[in-house]
Parts: C-alpha cells; sequence; structure tokens
C-alpha cells in the first residue's frame, strides 16, 4: 500500500444555514480544501452523506457534486454509515489513494437537516427498523439507555456527562467554524430542558447543516500541495450488532473498540500515543463510552474524565478541541470529515486557541447509530 | 496493486418478492456467495443500494447486513450510486482488496422496491431535484427525450427500441432467475400501453426486488476457494451531468463512454476484445446508447444492432444474455451485481442455454440515472 497523505482542507460554518443548498454548502467546502491545497483537478470525490434522499429528496450525489463542483466525469460516489459517513468517506479516499488507483482524491461529508425534514424520524431509520423504531424509540431514547446502564454499572453521574458538555462548549466557544460559540455551565446543563431521562437538551449534540473536505494524495506528492502535510497511518473500521438489545453489555460500545485496535495494530501505536482526539459526541454519554472503548481510560472511568480535566485542553489528553459534535454542530455526514480537519489543524500546529502543544499523533473517531459502525483513523504530522 | 478474482457468487430470484425483507433478501444473496467459495468468513462487505431509507425506511444497511449474515464486527458500508450502486459495491470491492488492506470481501446489492413506497418517486430523487424534478420529469420522461433526440438525429425507429426488448426477453426466458421468463415479440412491444411517449410498458425494466453478491479475493488466493476463479481486470467510473438539459448531445451518454476507455485502458484492451457484455438496459434506448458509448457499434448505429442479431445470442458481441434488467428484472442496486454475476458464470463456461461459446473476456456496464454516473468493469476467466 502506498503512503497517503492529506495535503488540504475546508469546510462550511456548521450551524442552521438555511440560505445555503446541499450543493451550495459542499462546493464551499471542496472548493476551499483545492484552494487550501493549491489543487486544480481530483480524479475522485468521495461525498459522505446519511441521507439526502429522506432530508432533501436527492439521491445520486456524487455525480451531482462533481457537476456542480464544475469536475464533470471524474469518479464521484456516494458512501453511507448513518453518522460515520463522513469517517467513511475518509477511509475509502485513504483506500483509493493507497491501491495506486488514484492520486487525487476528495473525502467529504455533507448534510443538510433543516429543510423541512421531521429530523428525529429520519435519523431513527439508523437503528434497526424491525426490532427497534417499530416499537417507538428514537436517538435520543437509546442513548438515554446507553447512559442508564453506564450509571447503574459504574456510579457514572448525571453531572459527570455534565462536564462533557461543558469542556467541549469551552471548546467550541473558540471555533469560528461552530454552531454554540458560547460557554456553558454544569449548572446550564442541569437546568436544560429533559429530552430523554437522564439526558437533557445539552447532553445532545444539535441539529446542524454544514459540509467539509479534505484531499488526499500519496505522501510523496504532498510536498507538490503542501509544506505541512499530515500522514494519514491507519484506518479501522468495525461494525456492531445494529440492535442495542442484542449487545451483551449496552454500557460499551464493542464496535468503538473493534475498529480502535484495527487502527492501533495498523499503526503500530495505542492509545498512550494519541495527543490529541476527536470523538463522537452526539451525546455526552457517547464521548464516555468511547474514550473508554478507544483504552484512553480504563473500562467504566470514563465518567470523571472531563471533569478531572483528563480530557480538557492541557490535560493528558485533549478530546474534541474543536467543540465536539456537542458545541461545533453535527451536521451528521460531514461530521466524520470535520474531525479529521481539527487532527490536521492541530499536527500542523493551526489549532489556534485550542492548539494542543507539540501534538505530532491524533486520532479521530467517527460513530454510526447508537454504535453499529464506528470508523478510527490516526494521524501523524510530518 | 494486487490482482483480484470472483470466486463465488449468489442471488436471489429478481421479482416481486412480497414475502422476503431488504435483510432476508441480502442474507440469501451473501450466503449463496460464501457456499459457492466454501468460504466461512469475510473481512469486509459492501452493500450496494439506492435508497433503503425511501423504499423501506432503513439507512446505515452496512451493520445490519453484517449483523444479520451472522458477522458482526466485520467492516461493512453501504455505497450509492442510484442504479449503478451495485456497480460502484463492486468497484469499491475491488480497490480494497487490490489495495492490500483487506483479502475476502462481499460486494453485494440490495433493492426492495414493492413494499409500499412511491416507486417512480423515489427513483426520481437519482436526477437533479433543482434543475429537473422540481419542473415534474420522472425516468421514464428523461430516457423519452434521450430516444426522441436518438430517433430524430439517426434515424432509430420505435422498432428497432422494440427489438432491444425482444432479444433480452428471449434471453431472459432461459434465465432461472428472471422476473420475466416469458418471450415477447415485436408486435407485443409495439401494441404495449403508452409509458412516456415514444417508449411503451415493454420498453421499460419493471420494478423489482432483489439480491445479488459475489466474494472477491486476490487472484493468488483464488485457488483455495474455486478452480474457476474470474479475474476482474479493469474497473472504470465516470461521471456526467446531473442534468439532461446540461448535456451537448442527449442522445449520447459521455459517461459511459468515459468509464469504458477508463476501463479499457486499464485493461489494455478495446471493445473488439469483448467477447459477452451486460450493458444497462433500464429503457431499450439505454441499451442502444450504451452498445455505441462503449464502441460496441459506430456512434448513430446502435439502432439496428439487436434487430439485425449483432447483440444477439450467437451474434457478434451478445449482449444481456441473462435477460438484462428488461426481463431479468431491475430492482436497483442489485443491478450492477447481478451483471457481474451473469458475466462470471460466462466465463465459467456456466451460461447454460445463454452460454457464449469460447468466451474468455466480458464487461459489465452499470448506469445511475439518466446517465450521470456509469461504471464499467472488465474480466477474464483464468
Amino acid at each position: 500500500m502506498r503512503e497517503v497523505a492529506i495535503v488540504g482542507a475546508g469546510m462550511t460554518r456548521f450551524g442552521e444555514l438555511w440560505q445555503l443548498s446541499l450543493r451550495d454548502m459542499f462546493v464551499e467546502a471542496a472548493s476551499g480544501a483545492l484552494q487550501d491545497a493549491r489543487a486544480d483537478h481530483v480524479d475522485s470525490i468521495y461525498v459522505g452523506c446519511m441521507s439526502g434522499g429522506q432530508f432533501v429528496g436527492q439521491e445520486h450525489l456524487g455525480p451531482l457534486m462533481a457537476d456542480h463542483l464544475g469536475m464533470t466525469g471524474v469518479a464521484a460516489i456516494h458512501v453511507e454509515s448513518a453518522c460515520a459517513s463522513g469517517g467513511i468517506a475518509l477511509r475509502q479516499a485513504f483506500m483509493e489513494v493507497a491501491s495506486g488507483m488514484s492520486d487525487l482524491v476528495l473525502a467529504t461529508g455533507i448534510e443538510k437537516m433543516n429543510d423541512g425534514a421531521d429530523v428525529t424520524n429520519v435519523l431513527a431509520t439508523a437503528a434497526d427498523q424491525e426490532l427497534e423504531v417499530y416499537y417507538g424509540v428514537t436517538f435520543p431514547g437509546l442513548y438515554a439507555m446507553i447512559a442508564r446502564a453506564h450509571m447503574q454499572e459504574y456510579g457514572t453521574t448525571e453531572e459527570d456527562m455534565a462536564w462533557v458538555s461543558v469542556k467541549n462548549h469551552r471548546h467550541g466557544a473558540k471555533n469560528d467554524k461552530a454552531q454554540f460559540r458560547r460557554e456553558v455551565t454544569v449548572e446550564d446543563v442541569m437546568s436544560s430542558s429533559m429530552v430523554s431521562e437522564p439526558l437533557r437538551l445539552l447532553h445532545c449534540s444539535p441539529v446542524s447543516d454544514g459540509a467539509a473536505a479534505v484531499l488526499l494524495c500519496p505522501l510523496d506528492m504532498a510536498k507538490q500541495y503542501t509544506d505541512r502535510p499530515v500522514k494519514i497511518v491507519a484506518s479501522g473500521l468495525a461494525t456492531g450488532s445494529m440492535a442495542l438489545a442484542d449487545r451483551a453489555d449496552p454500557a460499551f460500545i464493542d464496535s468503538v473498540q473493534v475498529s480502535g485496535e484495527r487502527a492501533y495494530k495498523m499503526a503500530g501505536l495505542g492509545p498512550r500515543d494519541i495527543q490529541v482526539a476527536e470523538v463522537h459526541d452526539c451525546f455526552s454519554i457517547a464521548e464516555i463510552c468511547c474514550i473508554e472503548a478507544l483504552g484512553f481510560v480504563d473500562r467504566g472511568k470514563g465518567g470523571p474524565a472531563a471533569r478531572e480535566g483528563f480530557t480538557a485542553l492541557g490535560g493528558c489528553i485533549p478530546v474534541n478541541t474543536s467543540g465536539g459534535l456537542k458545541s461545533k454542530g453535527h451536521p451528521v455526514g460531514a461530521t466524520g470529515v470535520a474531525q479529521a480537519i481539527e487532527i490536521f489543524r492541530q499536527l500542523r500546529g493551526e489549532g489556534g486557541e485550542c492548539q494542543v502543544e507539540n501534538s505530532r499523533i491524533g486520532l479521530a473517531q467517527n460513530m454510526g447509530g447508537s454504535g453499529a459502525s464506528s470508523v478510527v483513523h490516526i494521524f501523524e504530522g510530518v
């Protein structure tokens, strides 16, 4: 396999972008990535999107987006793994370059959630229709059950979870692409309205529009495009049981552990080598489960990590310096690519007020549904 | 890049499969492919599907299908390029094996169209929502415009188009997986009800359910799984203008030509080397356009090819020996993989009554929308 690097990145602001259509957002992010790398062509485009069909009545996103970028003719396809669609786009682009099939590949993620669709019901189509959704459950309910199991098994508290939101809003307040650029307090979280007990509004990531794109090429061509490429040293993907009820331990997300182990093995690294990470905090409990499954903390010990500053900026391993899904926003298909952009910026020393000093190795973990899929990438500054 | 082979295949019957759900069909096809290759595990699964979300309210098909196949944990994702989704699944599986990332990869395609959804409107989401669908056009209308342009430019007749259906039904009548196992006459086609002038009912492929799967591995491992592997010698993908109105010549499908040229170049072969082909006859005019764009006949000369027997069994280059989309059926996401299965069978000498004698090189071409995407694979018996 050829070595692969990211050489450029672009993204829209995340938020309620009523003035931008799906294709507008794509063009803004993709042309930003091309401009960043001073590239005027690509061989191939991956579009990560959960459901253009259900959200805005548009499938066949590969050719549509290539067309609107002014690149009609190039290879372009749409990939989907619910909220992990962006991470999957990155993985497929990585493999296409690694295989030798193509040199310049755009990995993009997009989602237009604010456009009239019934968002909660559309998102629920990422759960098991026959075993879960038929009975009325939606994602806040599924993650509430994960939270309850974690609280019962390990003594995690609502306040522990609230600290995840406090930390991520603190980071996100410094990110000019973030949907919510304001800090929140534990009291704010604990007094916000109940969504699905024990999860309150400020435990939940928002409904967002947005797009993100990164440009990949073989490492040995990277210097043509940037002085500071970032190498993708590993990609790990795993699935888990689709239905939460099928899992031996609902408080632990197997797919995150397995995808992490696959990536660590490929990179020849372990959790202690990671200096900065973006993990999938669609709900505050999700970040707690993910840092455990990735081995950043021991199983059951994720609860206090944010409260104690372990995962905060300046802590042992800063998690979600971008603000995470919670504060930056969560246009589901775009999230995985936006995570990679944050790590790309960190490893280039472009993290701004949230820069993790001297970081050379970073990780991004992106998850679908209640954890039925998870994809992990490890990056190294060169 | 490593050389890649297909070592096993499985598929459901195509048709109105009211008794089978999306996941049931997947399991039947995928376990058929595994059984065919005597394989008990895979590293990765690609699920080609146009719209599980819109047809049956189910996204996140990668983990769902891995789970129901009894392979929870493996890498598994969903890929989409409208009616070319199956061909895309094959291409991604090919690249994953070629890259060295994985050894055993399942490429699958599925679609459940008969389940209460408004099929014509769901399919229309593969066209451009803002420039086409908003104005009320659906796919029969788009292909009718392509047919009118071809008739005007080259003198192609309704009877020329009817002969495509006659030929494909003649082939499909011998395929025990086909939706329509009966022959039709030119008179049958010409007197069938008008759908969108000049396209009549028997110029159109049907609404179908079905699933198909092939198992890929490195060529040098293939003999562990079968005595008769079939090598994938090339994969070409191209996009074209999304909206028909944006094309210089609506009677010619650029993406098919470009994807074909990319595949021919990769294989070091040309159209005259192809001995058997499956092409995308979603409407009879589509087969005529595709055989021109692939270089089987000169531009504008596709009309008489079926009538004169050029593309019939026993002709110069038999096209759609499986019955094609017209007679075999067109569960949109499954079609591209089913095409590969027909070529796999042909090159192994398992074509039954439709066997093309001494065929060693075959081609499959799968198209999305009105030709905004096209993917071509070339295969060689070994």
